[in-house]
C-alpha cells in the first residue's frame, strides 16, 4: 500500500519551492502524489501556473478557487477560512495518508488546520525560520499543528525543537528550492529570450551588458504604504540605468497598491528600460536571476536561492527581517538612495561564493524518503 | 477612547471560563465589550446559552451560526473554516481593538486566525497548558498567533515563554473559572432544585444523602470508540447506587456516539437514578459540583475548578493527559472497575483542601486591567 | 462520448424519488452517472443512507457536508449557500455535461444555482407541482434556472409551460417514485421484520392485525409551532390503539421541535405501541406502507406513492396544500379529533384503487432516455 | 414601529438604479433603511463606490466581501453561495422586515435566497424583463422567490403575472434609474471636467466638439470570446475619431478578457483619444451620457436611461436581447463595420424624443410608499 501524499500548490513561489520534492514523491515507489492546485495558481492575473505544473508531468487531483477579491486584510482572513472548508471536502474525498504544507502562506495554514482536525498527519516544509509580518505567526502556528518537520536550515531545526516539538519528528533536509538552484548553478546559460518566451509588457532591452531582477511584494501589516514603498524601488532601479526584469507581486493584501504605483510611474513615461513579467518556469527564473547583476526587492529568493547562486541581493524593508542570510545580501530601508548605494557596492563585488546555508541541493529526495519511512503517528504533545 | 474588546462565546464551558473576565471588561472604564455569540451557544440541542448570557446582563453584539452537522472530523475542520470567514466579516464591522479568545476549541482557533490576519491583536486566555488530543495542537498554535497571553498557571506561563513568546506579553492571571469557584466556596449552599430549575430527563432523586456529577466528552482523535468508552462510565456510576447528575457532551466529533451509548443504556431500563441535563448557569453548576461526593468523566472542571473547590474527581482516559492537577484527582482508564475503585477511595477521603494551582479567584479583573493597559503592538517574532 | 450526468442525493426521500432514474442512467449506454452524496444523506442522526446507496450498486463520485447545525431558518439559508460553494468546486472537478436536480429542497436549489452559473445544463425532476411553504418558491425558482423539465404530472407540465418555459424542453415523465411503487404493488408481501432489520427504539408489536405508518415533517414557515403540531398527531395515533411505525423527520428548520415533542410524550410513558425508525431502504419502506391500514402525517408519500399503492392517507396541515391528490387522501388540520375521524373513515373503506396521477411506473427509463437524446442548449428565454 | 428595509448595494450600476428608492425609503416616516454594501462596491479595482454612498448621506449598516477571485463561471457560482451564507448572518443580526433586491445579478439572487429561506419578505425591483444570458434565468428565479414586485415597464409587469404571481403583489413603478434621468434632463449642463474630477488614465481631450461614451461588459455565457468581442468595439470607436469616455467592465466572469483586450490595444499605441474611468457618481455619469453624441456597448443604460434622455445608443451583441427598447437604439453584432455604420446613422439623427417606456421619474417614491403600505405576507403560491 503506497502512502498517499496530498500537497497543495497555490502560487508561483510555493511551487518552485516544493517542485523537487513533488518529483521525488512522484518517483518514490512507496508514495503516491495527490496534487491540489488552488488559489492564485489558477488565476490568469497572477500567471496561471497550472499549465507549468502539467507540463512538468504532474497530474492535478483537484482544483479549487479560494481567493476572495479585495486583497486586503479582511479578505486574507476569509480566504484562509474558505481554504479550510474546501480542503476538508477535498481531503475527505482523496483520503490522503499525509498532507505536505509549505512555508507560511494562508494556504499553508488552511491545509494544516484542515488536516490536523481530520487526524491526517501534517508534514511542514520550511518551518522554524524567523521573519517579519504575519508570515512569522502563521509559520510557527503551522509548526504547532504539524507532525513532521522538514526545516531548511540547522538554526530553523533548532528553533522548532525549542518550541517543544519531538526531536524524532524534526529532519533538517535543506530547502527544495536549493535543489533547483544547484541545477542552475551547474548549467547557468541563459539560453532563452525572456521577452519572446514569456511576453509581458514593457521594453525588450539588450541583456548582454547586464540587467537587474526586481520582485517586491506587499508587506501585509503595512498595506496602505505599499504604494509609497514601491516608489523608492522604482526610482532607484530607473537610476541604475540597467534593464530591469520586473515581476508582479503575489496576490496579497497590498498588492493593488504596488500594481497601482507601478502603473502610475509608467503612465508618466518613466521606467523605459523596465519589462514586466507575471511568471516564469522556476528554472528559467533562476537562470535569469543567476545571470543578473543583482536581485532587488523583498522576495526571499534573494536570501534563499541566491545564497547558493551567489547573486548579489538588495533586500528592502523588513519583510525578511530575522531570516538567516549569507554575504550576498545587503539590507536597506525603503529609500531610493540606499537602494542605489547597495547596488553600487554589489556591482563592485560581483558574484559571491556558493553558500550551503539553505541546503546542499538534495532536499527533495530527502523529504520523499522521510515521508515514506517516518512514523505517521497523530498524537503529539509539547516536550516540556 | 475606550478600547473595544471583542470576545466570542460559543459553548457552555467556555462561557463559564471567561464570564468573570467579561464582567470585568464590561465594568472597566477604559474598555468596551463586544460580545459575539456563536456555534453551539445558539443551539437548543446543547442548551442554548444565549439566554443565560443575556440574563447575566451582557448585550450581544453579533450572533453567527458556524457549526456544520456531522460531528465528525471533517465537519470540525469545516466549522473552523466557516468560523474564520464569518468572524472576519463581523470583526470588519465591529472594528475591535483587541480580540479575546479562550482555551483551545475550534472557535478559539477561528477567532485567532481571523484576527491575526486582520492585524487585530489577539489575547489568549488559558494558553500554555498541556493535554491530549487535537486541543493540544490548537492551543499552542493559538499561542503562536496571539499577542497577549493570560495563562492560568505558573507552569503554563513558563511553557509559553519557552515556546518563544516575549516575556513582556505573558501575564499569569489565574483562570477566570476559579473566580466563580471562589464565590461558590464562600457561599456553597445548594439552594435550588436542579430538577425544578433545569428540567432535563430521568429520575428526580433525593439528593440529601449524596450524589455524583458526570460529564464525559468525546475524545476527538478516537471518536469511533466514544460509545464503548461511555459504557464503562455508565456501568460504574450505576454500580455506585448514588443519584447521578449527568451532563450531555459538547458538540464535537464523537458526541453522537456518546449520546447513543447513553440512550441505549436507558432503553434497557438501566440508569434508574440518572438524571440528564443539557446545561446550567455556571454558578448553579459549580454549587452542584461542590456539594457532590465526586465528579466523574473527563471534563477539565474536575481538575481545574475542583482543585479550588476540593471536590473529589475521577478523571477517565487521556483527554486531560498532561494537564497539571492537584490531590483531588484520581486518574483511571476506560474501565468500570477502576472507576468504581477510585470512587471508593474518594468517598473514604471526602473533600480535599483548597489549592490555588489554577488561580486565586482574581483572574477576571486582572485580565481586564491588562487589556486596558497593555501595549497592543502587532509585530512579533519568536524570541530565539 | 457518453454524457456525464451529475446528481446530488441528499436525503432519504430524495433518494427514493430518483433511484430508478439513477439506475436507468447508470445502465444507459450513452450516459455516465456521477453521484454526489451530500447533506443529511451522510449524517448518522438521519439514517446515513450512503450505505444503502452503495449497496444498490452505485459508486459515489464525491461526498460533501453542507448542513449547518441549528435547524432553523437562518441555517437553512446558510446550508443553501454552502451547498452552492461546495458543489461549484465539485462540478469544476467532475465536469458534468448535465446536472439532474430533484424536487424542491435547499440542495435542489443549490445544485441548480451552481450549475446555471457554470453554464452546465440543469435537468429538473418533479418541477411544476403546487404546494405550501418555502418549497413552493424554491421549486418554481429552480424551474426558471433549469434547461430540461421532467414533471411528474400533466398539470405540473402545463404549469411549467405557463411559467414561460419552452415546450421543447418539457417532458411529462411521471415520478420515479412511482416506478418503485409499481414494483411493490406487484410483489407486496412484507417478508421482513422491520424491528429486526432496522432496529430503532420503542415497542416491537405484532403487526398481523394491522398498523399505521407516521411521517410528519416540520413546516418551515411555522417552525415554532412544530412541537404543538406533533402533539395532535401523537394523541390521535395513540387513540387508534394500533401499532405505529413512526419515522423521524428530515433535517430541517423545526425538526428539533418535533423530536422534542415526541421525546416528552414518551417520557410520560405514552405511545406504548409506537416504534421509531430513522430510515429504511425505499422498497422496504413502501412495502411497509402498502401493508399498513393508513399513512398519517404530512409526507408527500401519502399523496404521491400512495395514489398508486391505494394506501389510505391522512394528510395533516398545509405542507402539501395545492398538491394534486387522488381519492386515497383525506386532509385534516392539526387536530387530534379530526385525525381520528379521518382514520375511522379510511379504516371503513380499506385500500383504494390504483391511480396513475403521478405516473405509470416508467419514469426512470424515460428520464434517462431524454438525458441521452435531448438537446442540451444553454441559452433560454421566457417564451412571452 | 417603522418597517426595517434592508437593501444590498454591490456595484456601480445597481447603486444608480436604486438610489432614488433608497432616498425615498430613508425619508419615509414609516421606514428605516438598512444599507448593506458588498461585493465589488467595496473593491478599489472597480471604483470603490462606498465613498459615493456615504457622500450621498447613507449610513452603512454592514459591509461584506463576497467576490471570489477568478472572474470565471466557477467563481460566479461560488460568490453567489458565499453571498447567501454571509447575508443570512447579516439578516439574522439586522432583523429586517423586508429585503429589497435589484435586477438580476448574483448578489440579487443571493439576497433573495437568503431572505426567502429566512421568511423575510423579498421585494424585487426590475423583475419581469427579458434579456439574454444567465441574467435572464436569475431574474425570473428571483421573481419566483419574491413577495413584492416593482417592475419598470408595463410589459414586465404583465410577464410577472403570466409567470403566476398574485396581481395584488405586482406594482409597475417605473425604474428608479429614470428618476435620475429626469433630474439630468431638467438640468443637463456638463459643469465638471470628467478628467479632473475622476482621474482615470488616457488622454484628456477637448469635449466641446462631441464625444462618445463606451461601456461594454463581458457576456457570461461566452466569456472566452470576451477579448475578441471588445476588439471590434475598440476598432470602431477609434475609427470615429471622437474622444471616447470609456468605462471598465463590472466584476464578472469574462471581465479579465475585456481588460486585457483594452490593455493590449493601448500597448500598441492605439486608442489615442480614449480615456478610461472606473466609476462616476450616477448623476455625473448621466450628464456625461446626455451630452455625448452616442453611447456604445452593451450596458442597459443605452436602452433604459437613454430612452428617457434621448441619447443615441449602439447596442452590441445579445446581452440586451429581448429587452424592450425605444427608437434611440440601433442593435449591431460584434462587428466594427456595423458599429461604425450605426454611429453614422445616429450622428445624422442627433438626440431622440423623450420616451416614458421605463418610467416617468417617480419610481423611488412609489417603491417606498408600497414598501410602507403593502401587506408583507410570506405565504405564496403560483396562481394557476
Amino acid at each position: 500500500m503506497r502512502r498517499k501524499v496530498a500537497t497543495i500548490v497555490t502560487a508561483r513561489p510555493s511551487y518552485a519551492r516544493i517542485k523537487t520534492a513533488l518529483q521525488a514523491i512522484q518517483q518514490h515507489p512507496d508514495l503516491e502524489l495527490q496534487l491540489i492546485v488552488a488559489a492564485s495558481a489558477l488565476l490568469d492575473r497572477y500567471g496561471n501556473i497550472v499549465q507549468y505544473i502539467e507540463k512538468d508531468g504532474f497530474e492535478v487531483a483537484a482544483r479549487v478557487y479560494i481567493v476572495l477579491e479585495g486583497e486586503n486584510l479582511v479578505t486574507s482572513a476569509k480566504s484562509t477560512g474558505l481554504g479550510i472548508m474546501e480542503l476538508a471536502t477535498i481531503f475527505d474525498n482523496l483520503q490522503p495518508d499525509v498532507v505536505v504544507t509549505v512555508a507560511d502562506r494562508y494556504e499553508t495554514l488552511a491545509s494544516a488546520v484542515a488536516a490536523a482536525y481530520m487526524n491526517i498527519p501534517v508534514a511542514h516544509v520550511q518551518g522554524g525560520e524567523k521573519t517579519g509580518s504575519i508570515d512569522e505567526r502563521v509559520r510557527h502556528a503551522v509548526t504547532k499543528l504539524a507532525d513532521l518537520h522538514f526545516p531548511a536550515t540547522k538554526n530553523a531545526g533548532e528553533r522548532i525543537l525549542r518550541m517543544g516539538e519531538d526531536p524524532k519528528t524534526v529532519f533538517v533536509t535543506g530547502c527544495p528550492s536549493i535543489d533547483l538552484a544547484k541545477m542552475v548553478a551547474k548549467d547557468p546559460d541563459l539560453t532563452f529570450s525572456p521577452f519572446e518566451k514569456y511576453g509581458g509588457v514593457g521594453t525588450s532591452s539588450d541583456l548582454s551588458n547586464g540587467y537587474v531582477v526586481v520582485m517586491q511584494h506587499p508587506v501585509t501589516t503595512q498595506y496602505e504604504e505599499s504604494r509609497s514603498q514601491i516608489e523608492a524601488t522604482l526610482e532607484a532601479v530607473e537610476a541604475s540605468d540597467l534593464p530591469a526584469m520586473w515581476f508582479w507581486p503575489n496576490v496579497d493584501a497590498g498588492s493593488d497598491g504596488i500594481s497601482r504605483g507601478i502603473r502610475i510611474f509608467r503612465e508618466k513615461g518613466r521606467g523605459k528600460k523596465f519589462h514586466f513579467f507575471k511568471n516564469m518556469e522556476p528554472i528559467d527564473f533562476l537562470r535569469l536571476v543567476y545571470n543578473s547583476k543583482a536581485i532587488i526587492g523583498n522576495s526571499s529568493v534573494g536570501i534563499r536561492e541566491c545564497s547558493f547562486l551567489g547573486t548579489p541581493a538588495v533586500n528592502i524593508g523588513d519583510r525578511q527581517a530575522g531570516r538567516e542570510r549569507g554575504k550576498n545580501v545587503i539590507d536597506v530601508p525603503y529609500s531610493s538612495k540606499e537602494i542605489m548605494m547597495a547596488l553600487t557596492s554589489h556591482f563592485a563585488n560581483g558574484r559571491y561564493a556558493q553558500d550551503h546555508l539553505y541546503g546542499d541541493g538534495m532536499a527533495g529526495p530527502r523529504i520523499a524518503e522521510h515521508l515514506a519511512s517516518a512514523s505517521l503517528r497523530v498524537a503529539k504533545q509539547v516536550t516540556y
